[in-house]
């Protein structure tokens, strides 16, 4: 293990009020967190003054009356990075960003750009939309199904990498004697033409500064571990116990290997939700009071989000949980399928579903110490190389950072000072090389 | 005429070092100023210092070798826009957009986005593409061609407009108590099914604190500014001279009266170049310095760039322009017609006409008095409601702020404050009515 990899590393959601669906009516809440320029900004400098790796933005494409609140009005997450950049110095800015419904040559341009703004700080989120309801705001008639999906999200990210080696990072050489402005032998035009994209670059955007911005990737599905596998730096993903964690991990390393990467090329962040009291009973007292916000009518509506909008309310609440197909399995596949097993193993009824679906306890919990404890455990037994976090209440993200990360500091197990100017250095990860530069390389040495 | 009409309004041009296509040579030009973040933003604060009304940001989907050094690595301008917002306070925040290469779901929600992000500062200058190799980076068989474009963007303004309805000012409540965080009668869903799209909706951004983004509309042919008759706040456009910008604005107004608008809902802007100097003698050789760093063959390259990249260095330079056909009748329709007319005309050869298109002199020439006295005779004469300034050499737009603000302050022509927050209300514009809340109250009337 290197160096680097001694310590664990942390991203910070920004996603309306932390908590849960209902914790905007929390007594403590900002409750218009998801739209607020000025909570948006504190948030970032805390977590940029707590030296986390990355803020981490999560997205989505379809809305309707039942979603969660704080997804029916909130920032985009490409101008929200993009206006954070100039107000902070050395965290990370990771935007999700869907490849079912963009253009590569914008996406890959704007990303480009959020990274020569930000001095090379820019991560990209790849997601592939789990809801069906995005194809009818983008004038499609069907949303792809699952697997194509994934098919098209790599030939996307061959053309956005491919872009993103338009131009070698010395080729503006801006001679003003020789008017030579470029060197046109570092200029690289991709002339891609695949299945599912024709696109002929060059990119506008000079290179970055980091080499191309950090790819993470958020299914958990075989056909996601295989996206990761083989284009993805970081992983988010949530697993239930260290043991399943670590498995998930051992599995992507593999994988990476069995595609000729090295395992240590790509980071796994577990997405993590913690509560902190002074003692395990306040603790207790702090979920329970989130909780109980959330209405069963609205923990139906939250748990119906993952069904394509399947509307529960028609069952009755106090029986098992409904049969009711397969409805899921082109959206949300991996979650649905837990649900259901969740649900059929622990004989649980629909209101217990959906009231555990929307009111999760926290994987985190307890006082600082034990918190501590707990990410120590996971880290050290190879179940996470770091840890995506969120609140658990309104004001658990302060918490953490007021308490848990200097413990964190003190046991070795965080930084106390960034490493570097780029996301890039501060993940520990090697600059990619300019795959044209490498292959021209080839080809005179052959 | 109203109270705010009664001065003229200014925009300011990001883009590169100011001056022609090899101003980037210049002793004094930052030469990376299309990429350089510093610079930027630098820029935008010594405007907002100004009280100019907004930045503006032009925009292009196609580059190869041949194309403007400050076109071929420059920040993405809704990225770059978004990094400006929490920068700045006052001042608009304008980015050029293509139609003809997005989704209106997209680009409504980023523009909405930036909006709330700005607090209401943020125009659209609504594009349609010039550039024929667009469609070489967008996974598209041809272009489209040019009065299809203006169908598109007609549907696609509609579409955006309607998503921007979604949600009603005071739609959001957020009431702790009742549990209430939106209401429903407050919610507009557009189902939009036209010839190019389907947009369902909502939006899952709410209202802009101006209503919508500020329209504006850059393309002076029939098709483009019956465009703009129909759906823009502003113009921008370049005239030769008084009179026939003074005859464009009217024709403009007129078109906007013969669609049942007020010909007081557009602002008509002339974009100009300016040079300052101590006197005339000192003007003119700061225009020679600029000029001289264009080479013949890079003038070439530059005229090419509006015929479709057109290769004009295979035909004799001190002969008449050539004859080449229809090119470029697609792509820039109402530059290349002008190019042509006055070649004709005016009996220029080849190279006379590549080097008054790549190095033009500057509209507003000479001492800062004469500057403002020209800009005082277009506004005072119904040729323009405002400007946007480039400067004609890399510090020139220096001079103008320095010098010819100053003056037009003093002659009572220019604001010493903003007068409002958003860049709506600092245009004397109107904030547009929600069209879902006009149709329910006409429903109700009626």
């Amino acid at each position: 293990m290197s160096q680097t990899q001694s310590q664990l590393r942390l991203g910070a959601i920004i996603q309306g009020p932390s908590g849960n669906m209902s914790a905007w009516r929390h007594p403590d809440a900002q409750s218009d967190a998801s739209i607020n320029v000025e909570f948006v900004q504190k948030l970032a400098k805390q977590a940029e003054q707590a030296k986390f790796d990355f803020l981490f933005v999560a997205d989505g494409l379809y809305i309707n009356a039942q979603s969660i609140p704080h997804f029916l009005n909130r920032f985009e997450p490409i101008t929200l990075l993009s206006a954070l950049a100039l107000v902070t110095n050395k965290i990370g800015l990771v935007a999700t960003l869907s490849t079912s419904y963009s253009e590569p040559f914008t996406v890959a341009r704007q990303f480009a750009s959020l990274d020569q703004l930000s001095g090379g700080r820019v991560g990209w989120n790849v997601v592939t939309s789990p809801l069906e309801g995005s194809a009818k705001n983008f004038s499609r008639d069907r949303h792809p199904e699952h697997d194509e999906r994934y098919r098209i999200a790599s030939e996307y990210l061959q053309v956005a990498k491919g872009l993103w080696d338009s131009w070698e990072a010395d080729a503006f050489v801006r001679n003003k004697q020789t008017g030579e402005f470029f060197d046109a032998s570092k200029l690289h035009t991709l002339n891609h033409k695949g299945h599912y994209f024709s696109v002929q670059g060059p990119l506008n955007v000079g290179r970055s500064p980091q080499g191309r911005p950090v790819i993470f990737q958020a299914g958990a599905s075989d056909a996601g571990k295989a996206f990761a596998a083989e284009t993805a730096d970081g992983i988010y993903t949530r697993q239930e116990t260290p043991e399943l964690a670590r498995a998930f991990r051992e599995d992507v390393r593999r994988q990476l290997l069995a595609r000729g990467r090295s395992a240590d090329d790509i980071r796994v962040f577990q997405g993590i939700s913690v509560i902190i009291g002074e003692d395990e009973a306040q603790a207790e007292e702090r979920y329970q009071q989130t909780a109980q916000l959330v209405t069963v009518e609205k923990a139906l509506e939250y748990l119906g989000r993952y069904f394509e909008h399947y509307d529960f309310s028609q069952h009755p609440l106090d029986e098992p949980f409904p049969d009711i197909g397969d409805l899921g399995q082109n959206s949300f596949r991996s979650t649905t399928d837990t649900i259901k097993r969740d649900a059929r193993e622990r004989g649980l009824t629909l209101r217990q579903t959906a009231l555990e679906a929307a009111t999760p306890r926290p994987g985190f919990f307890g006082t600082a110490e034990q918190v501590a404890d707990g990410l120590e455990h996971w880290f050290r037994s190879g179940a996470a190389d770091g840890f995506i976090v969120r609140g658990g209440t309104p004001t658990a993200f302060d918490d953490f950072v007021e308490q848990v990360i200097p413990i964190l500091q003190q046991r070795g197990l965080y930084r106390t000072e960034y490493e570097g100017n780029t996301l890039r250095e501060n993940l520990g990860l090697s600059e990619p090389e300019n795959q044209f530069a490498v292959r021209e390389q080839q080809a005179l040495s052959a």
